[in-house]
């Protein structure tokens, strides 16, 4: 049986680390206990584990195909999506009225931790159906309401973001989708939509579109775009359908990886006939998008760490079980070979992975703290800290997630390297992350080029209080020392962000932020070395005194990684900073003709 | 049409950085001259160009099958073989009396450059071919030489080499496949191998095997191992085929990338009639075989540099052309949107690319430049260089050739994603190559345990004399600031390689050896900032005073990227050296249990 996760690493995380128990005290959660948490968790276990992870890779295999006229995709697909909507996992955060469980972010998280590492591209289609009928419900009238999302939520209908054109994708403010008001309310939809997820399928009854468009004679840029519904098939108020609205599947893209879901180019409106109906107010669908976009890009984040903790637990399992070698020092030829765990760069490989995924499992679990904080509470610091770090949220795992696969294939050799290993597999999949829901430079430019500096920068401050009380908390030997590096480098991180800051407020926009891409690394590395200490002071707290070998050896382990990542990869900041308070121009100088 | 290298620079580094035309001045090359030289480097870009970069794509997407009997490969690749072994490029460094054209390894090295550019997994059957001839014709009896060798040259017969079994992979020592001692002075061959590259196919009339294994009652460990020819058919003395030899294809390997290439699982003496033959002494296979390996390994260090390239290009070709949002200090909605090469995030992903696959690509030419010294004057120093350096010429490509795919495909963003730019095959390919020949891992202890200190260390000491000379002769003001920045991070190497040695005198082998791949990626950096000092120095003194624009152009790129690389990659020793000083026991004390 493949091994999803370390169910004692993700008990730690969330009782220990971010405490799910305490949410029970606000008044959403208040019929939940940890019982039910639990017994949610195991259902989401076993759906992913029996429905989902068995055909990961037939589905990789076997990509859905289009004849010119419908899309097919494996039957399992059709089968894992019912396991997951009937189980109630599609509206699990939403209000019982509603269908929903009023789950905490913190527990449907890590319940959606089990299916990406089971199956990332199957459980794809279901994570963008919640998403969009999350931002109908959040933004759309009654009407839209109750037409599209209790099918949605039911698992009849799918949902899909149609963002990227294929001239515009990262700078959506140029996007030419138009939409002409009609007569009767709603908008005639024409234009291409390049790479949407999920576009078309032949899983569901129906796909709901949610489509950035410009309304006519709207103004350039991104105050000029709105945001539409545009079913599949038109759609009475009861949820029965109608005739095929006028969008058509141009062509379905071929991924290296992720390749289980469906990735197309949708034509809208060819015919003049696409119907589309506005969400909210014209000119502020990137506003509304957003919101999803934000879930999304969390989404994206627990995604690329799950698959790299995949990875991470195939590697573990091969390395204790394959004898290859001695160690160093003993030249004997007669002696018997050792299982490659035990030779010393091979615990690198693995302790590097353990470090890049437990970490960003625990950096998403904190996103996921923090949203429950503030939806349960309008606890706007929590808003504003989730909002600040995000684009790292996003681009940590994406960027750590595929190295950890890379490592891991490195720690299987040759066999690493076949399709008849799931690994390779990961390392293909996981390479979507850092492009998807906004590329790794995207993230950097927003991060210090906007979300550092709302609201008068009270995210870092609230960071920083955090870091400051953890640093506080590590009492323990073993930690101590662990916490002094942390300090050290946690000052360096600042007086770079002073200096950028001033840099920019100067008005020197292109130099302050032409090394933005160092910043956000060093940003994701003191993040996740924090997240580290909290763990190691965590571990401390709750193993220390317990007398079972396994505590104790749990307890052994993450005060290892904790010090690798402290130790081995915190410092590499210390070289970005330098680049970044210097200016340094290498990048901004280069001239296109030099090349 | 698909650009399978820079050719201005190539040129470059052939004749301003490594001065081929001086090679001329030895014995065996005097017969050659520049204008040879170039007509068959332009022989070699035009056949890689039409029968080699046509059906890359193709031969990744059909990859060869097996149907239980016989192994299909597309007609393509026969046909490019064909090309290959018709224009001489099999044997063209051996003799002229053998159908060789007494070409440099310099030279040699740079025509296989556009192969591997063009298609990796259709030219490995040649390059495979070319190094197991080579040692048949280094090691054999005249009777092998002559039944074997010139239809492997001419094209007839291929060859591999059979190294690693089903359980030994890394740890060579431990092989079992055995030999038995025949009447006639043969041998009967037992056993399995795996990963064996072109154990089988479609395209030649016959495969000769290289196969290490155990002559009966030989001692355990490397010293009991022997190397035999194993021909697929028996060959009779004339090069006419016999029977079919006792060797059978049990399976192929299904690979992530590097497709087109068989990877089998060979069985010999299945039925107990499998004839090998043993070449040179019993015992010295390892030895034998280690000549081939050698270059081998080089011959993966410039596929690695080379993939890499291709992907450079690409991208770059992709971001010249591709419009795509505002330079960030423009916040004008309205202005038409620049080409993604003006991000500055872009040029420092296609900065870095370039500082990578330039410096791979010159050190494998550096390697080359050293063989051609070695072989042409019996230049012992030549060869004590090589063998230094070889773990670095096979590794650094090796790590920095992906790391250039994974930012190539990140230039291009989705589309890079996707199969319908060649990209994401090339990041596939390149993966193969850190594992191959020898893993990461490997190369690191054979350098740290074991080359650095060979020789009294004289290795070590000719690098260290020609990186002075490299900073002596930087006296452009331009450079001048690099040259003492590389001299800088020179003594941290110089101080930390003492440090270590030490340490390993003192038998605290395990301790000194535990960070050994920190160690490769340190003198990695150190041997390529080297490299590009000395190309910044070189591209000064060939086109400072040039008036044409594209060498002023070309000139500056050259430093730009030498600035790159010694600025933003370089420094990060500093962190690594001190891991090393300090003998870090992170890894090293790692426990399974607390996995």
């Amino acid at each position: 049986m493949t091994q999803l996760i370390n169910d004692k690493d993700l008990n730690f995380l969330l009782y220990d680390v971010f405490k799910a128990q305490e949410l029970i005290q606000f008044p959403r959660f208040a019929e939940h206990d940890v019982e039910t948490f639990n017994s949610i968790l195991e259902t989401a276990h076993g759906i992913a584990n029996d429905f989902f992870a068995p055909h990961n890779a037939k589905a990789d295999h076997d990509e859905p195909s289009f004849d010119g006229k419908t899309v097919t995709t494996i039957a399992e697909v059709k089968t894992a999506w019912k396991q997951f909507a009937d189980a109630g996992l599609l509206c699990a955060q939403h209000e019982y009225e509603l269908g929903g469980m009023q789950l905490p972010t913190l527990i449907n998280m890590a319940a959606n931790a089990y299916f990406m590492s089971a199956n990332p591209s199957t459980v794809a289609y279901s994570f963008l159906t919640a998403a969009a009928a999350n931002v109908i419900q959040a933004f759309g009238t009654t009407e839209q309401k109750n037409t599209f999302v209790p099918h949605m939520f039911r698992g009849r209908f799918s949902g899909t973001m149609a963002l990227t054109e294929p001239d515009v994708g990262s700078s959506l403010g140029d996007l030419t989708t138009k939409a002409i008001p009609l007569a009767d309310g709603s908008y005639s939809i024409k234009g291409q939509k390049m790479f949407i997820s999920g576009g078309d399928q032949d899983i569901t009854e129906n796909i709901v579109h949610l489509v950035l468009a410009r309304i006519q004679d709207a103004p350039q840029g991104v105050k000029g775009i709105s945001l539409f519904i545009v079913p599949k098939f038109k759609t009475h108020a009861d949820g029965t359908l109608g005739e095929h609205n006028d969008v058509h599947l141009a062509g379905l893209l071929h991924k290296m990886g992720y390749r289980g879901t469906t990735s197309t180019v949708l034509s809208f409106g060819e015919h003049e006939q696409c119907h589309g109906y506005l969400i909210g107010e014209a000119g502020s669908g990137l506003k509304y998008m957003f919101k999803m976009m934000n879930e999304a890009r969390v989404g994206v984040g627990l995604g690329a760490a799950m698959i790299g903790y995949r990875g991470y637990l195939e590697s573990l399992e091969y390395a204790k079980n394959r004898p290859q070698g001695r160690i160093v020092s003993d030249k004997n030829p007669a002696a018997k070979p050792v299982n490659i765990i035990q030779h010393t760069d091979v615990k690198r490989m693995l302790l590097a992975q353990k470090s890049y995924v437990e970490g960003a499992l625990a950096l998403c679990l904190f996103a996921a703290r923090l949203i429950d904080e503030h939806q349960a509470n309008q606890n706007e610091d929590a808003a504003i800290l989730l909002d600040l770090i995000t684009p790292v949220v996003k681009s940590f795992p994406s960027a750590y997630g595929p190295k950890a696969n890379d490592l891991a294939i490195q720690v299987l050799g040759g066999a690493g390297y076949t399709r008849e290993y799931p690994i390779e597999q990961c390392y293909r999949d996981n390479r979507l992350n850092p492009i998807h829901e906004g590329t790794f430079g995207i993230q950097s430019l927003d991060l210090l080029g906007r979300k550092l500096w709302q609201h008068n920068s009270k995210g870092l401050i609230l960071l920083m209080q955090r870091m400051q009380n953890t640093i506080a908390e590590a009492q323990d030997e073993r930690v101590k020392p662990l916490a002094a590096l942390f300090q050290k480098h946690l000052a360096i991180v600042q007086a770079t962000t002073q200096r950028l800051g001033k840099v920019l407020i100067q008005g020197q926009v292109d130099q302050a932020l032409a090394n933005s891409a160092l910043y956000l690394d060093m940003m994701g590395k003191v993040i996740i070395s924090w997240l580290w200490l909290d763990m190691a002071n965590k571990a401390v707290a709750t193993f220390q005194q317990s007398e079972l070998e396994e505590d104790q050896n749990f307890m052994a382990g993450k005060l290892q990684a904790a010090q690798y990542f402290i130790r081995w990869e915190l410092p590499e900041i210390e070289h970005q900073a330098q680049l970044l308070n210097e200016l340094d121009d290498t990048c901004l100088n280069m001239q296109e003709s030099w090349f």
